[in-house]
């Protein structure tokens, strides 16, 4: 067992005990946010067929080469064709073919002129007014994708372009990662649901919830919630009736220094303790173990320790375990509003408000820095990430944050098309 | 009836025809990305108690003041305090309580020796090898949140420190606002479902999954479905059906310039048009009006046109009718990767791919920017947005996009906490 490693050395081990989990096929209305776990290529091209990109006439360019408006090309239109429809005669020199977009272009066409620069005359004919240049306002067939191609890579993590693209490819059901069920387990017999009501000494459990809320917005599911588990032997029983059905387990709470210490004494019987203690702030009382393959997550009480742990450590091995390439936060670089004292020896994660102020990125410190202090996430869409050999943070200067969330974007959501200042 | 209007103008007329929609109370379970309808109070102090922040024991400052390793300070262990237990006796001076994390201190304490520093004596005394200051590792009660403190106004967005905080402050089901149920149409006697087979002349629809994956991205649900309608009689019935049930109608194609329009036909009868045709692209046909209170979207039926309206427009007034505060979509600054030419009086909407280089965000064009190219929009995570009376970008300038996802980060997950280059 590993004690107080760096935050780059502890997730290297927890990546390095996580593997992609087995696959199942959804349909693909039910896929958002799910990772393909198969290339996909195109079974035909897209589109099928070549196509008007506009409403007018399909032509032959050369028809009407030297139209104008005071010389219009005049043409026979030989067939109307609407969307869906099938051309059932191929144009000829002085022909056309009525067309609307999305419709099939006949053989021999070679542009799409546009129905507001034509004129319908008499007898089925039409006029065109200007001349046009081969392969205009005309979709070849495969222009999207071409049939046999590879559109999307297993690992793409499905967007709503990511849907339409697959319907487009024939992918009813596309062929995705299970999402991570994971076991959550919350220690303390000072703690109460919300629903309950509370006797002197006894708190609310606000982790639950919160590490809920993080396993769903990972793309995993809540397998099963226990509470104020605080005896050795009932973690066991529990660990042990679970084991064959879920990905993870993370628990909060029992795993600091006093007494009371309960994951660690589990796991040293039925798995394997990785590392404990990592040298960062806040959540450095993190505990990481295995049983069997599952991994095991002892993040601490604190509800920030516990959010932050949860973030650095279970977030990339729920992605990793369903197949996402990119494991890494999005970041900014932003200015810090205020000086901040940081710890020699320990990678110092800052809570902070970022938003945007004048075309710049600005880091808000979310008041003081309490691991207790849940309020502090609440004001927080970033964590300002203060290395190990750094122990001061002047306000002004420019530092990374990785993002939680999308930062603020302040100002009315009109403003989003103003030119760049 | 405006049309050829801007984009802001576009926006502005959409946001003024939509409202937020009715609350209903959730369990904090389900609550994840909805929108609070309430401002929350703390109904307690959190913590409720004045606590232990580690283990250790809970001692009078004052007895130990004059401490060290050579000469200890020595107290009489009187009790211990487990958390979720109740301390029974108050401390006098020459006194000390062994407590744990999150036990409550006993009356007449006013900080608390960690164990590190203490040594077990005999007789159940506690030797203490450093002098402490007033309030070290003790928790106030209400250190996070005072009783009766507005901690989250309506119109907070719900992510997992919001679940946490709801849970602390006993709101076991917040009041949020009805997410929008969205009738979906798409138009066009040539498109088939994907698990249909295709006959000569027709194409998959990609368009409902896109836009039913956009509705759920951005708190929606799609109500119901409807393909492939391309008569007016037919269309006008499905708005009359669903008119009592749903909160805003997106259809896609049908709103060309040629005989087959269908939306504004039907809106025409039932409802007013709003507006037609924006000076963006792409996107630029797109309709909007109301049938009675319920907005209703004719967007394009090029797919990208399709999801650049949908963005552009019905995300806002779905996120309006949720009651959200930020309706503004991240942005970033830019450095554009090749030149561009861009429409004189209409804003261009170009797809790249945003991501870090060397410390810098680089937008990538994806691909020839064609509306029908639904495989721009996979390599897409942004659109760079080129204001109206700008032709021409170079590469190398800086230029805001609009981002759709997460901006992609290069690099190992290991990589997050470097130091800033």
């Amino acid at each position: 067992m590993l004690t107080n490693i760096s935050v780059r050395d502890a997730l290297a081990i927890v990546l390095d005990c996580v593997h992609p989990l087995p696959t199942e096929r959804v349909p693909l209305l039910q896929s958002l946010g799910r990772t393909l776990a198969e290339d996909v290529y195109a079974d035909i091209n897209v589109p099928p067929f070549p196509c008007a990109a506009v409403d007018g006439y399909a032509v032959i360019a050369a028809d009407v080469a030297g139209a104008s408006s005071g010389q219009p090309a005049v043409l026979q239109v030989i067939e109307e064709i609407s969307a869906g429809a099938h051309p059932t005669r191929p144009l000829r020199p002085g022909t056309a073919a009525r067309i609307y977009t999305g419709a099939p272009v006949p053989e021999g066409a070679d542009a799409v002129v546009m129905q507001e620069v034509t004129a319908r005359g008499d007898e089925g004919r039409v006029q065109v007014f200007e001349p046009i240049e081969v392969g205009r306002n005309l979709r070849p067939a495969g222009e999207d994708v071409r049939a046999g191609e590879l559109v999307m890579e297993r690992g793409t993590w499905i967007r709503p372009a990511e849907m339409g693209m697959l319907a487009a490819c024939g992918v009813a059901e596309p062929l995705v990662a299970r999402q991570p069920r994971v076991l959550l387990i919350s220690t303390g017999d000072e703690i109460k649901d919300v629903s309950e009501p509370l006797a002197p000494g006894q708190i609310r459990d606000s982790n639950t919830y919160a590490l809920a809320g993080l396993i769903l917005k990972y793309g995993g599911v809540v397998h099963a919630a226990h509470k104020a588990v605080d005896r050795v032997d009932d973690l066991l029983r529990i660990f042990q009736r679970h084991a064959g059905e879920v990905d993870a387990i993370v628990s909060s709470g029992g795993v600091s220094v006093g007494d009371y210490d309960l994951v660690q004494d589990v796991l040293q019987q039925v798995g394997a303790v990785k590392f404990w203690k990592v040298t960062q702030r806040p959540g450095g009382p993190v505990l990481f173990g295995t049983m069997g393959k599952i991994p095991v997550f002892g993040l601490p009480g604190y509800p920030v320790s516990c959010m932050v742990g949860f973030e650095l450590y279970v977030r990339p091995a729920l992605l990793k375990m369903q197949g996402r390439r990119a494991l890494r936060k999005m970041e900014v670089v932003a200015r810090v509003d205020q000086d901040l004292k940081a710890t020699k020896g320990k990678t110092d994660f800052v809570r902070v408000w970022v938003a945007l102020r004048d075309g710049a990125w600005v880091a808000r410190v979310a008041g003081k820095q309490v691991s207790g202090r849940l309020s502090t996430m609440i004001r927080s869409n970033g964590l300002l990430v203060i290395p190990e050999d750094v122990t001061q943070v002047k306000a002004g200067q420019m530092w990374k944050v990785q993002m939680l969330d999308d930062p603020e974007v302040e100002g009315d959501p009109l403003g989003l098309i103003e030119p760049l200042g």
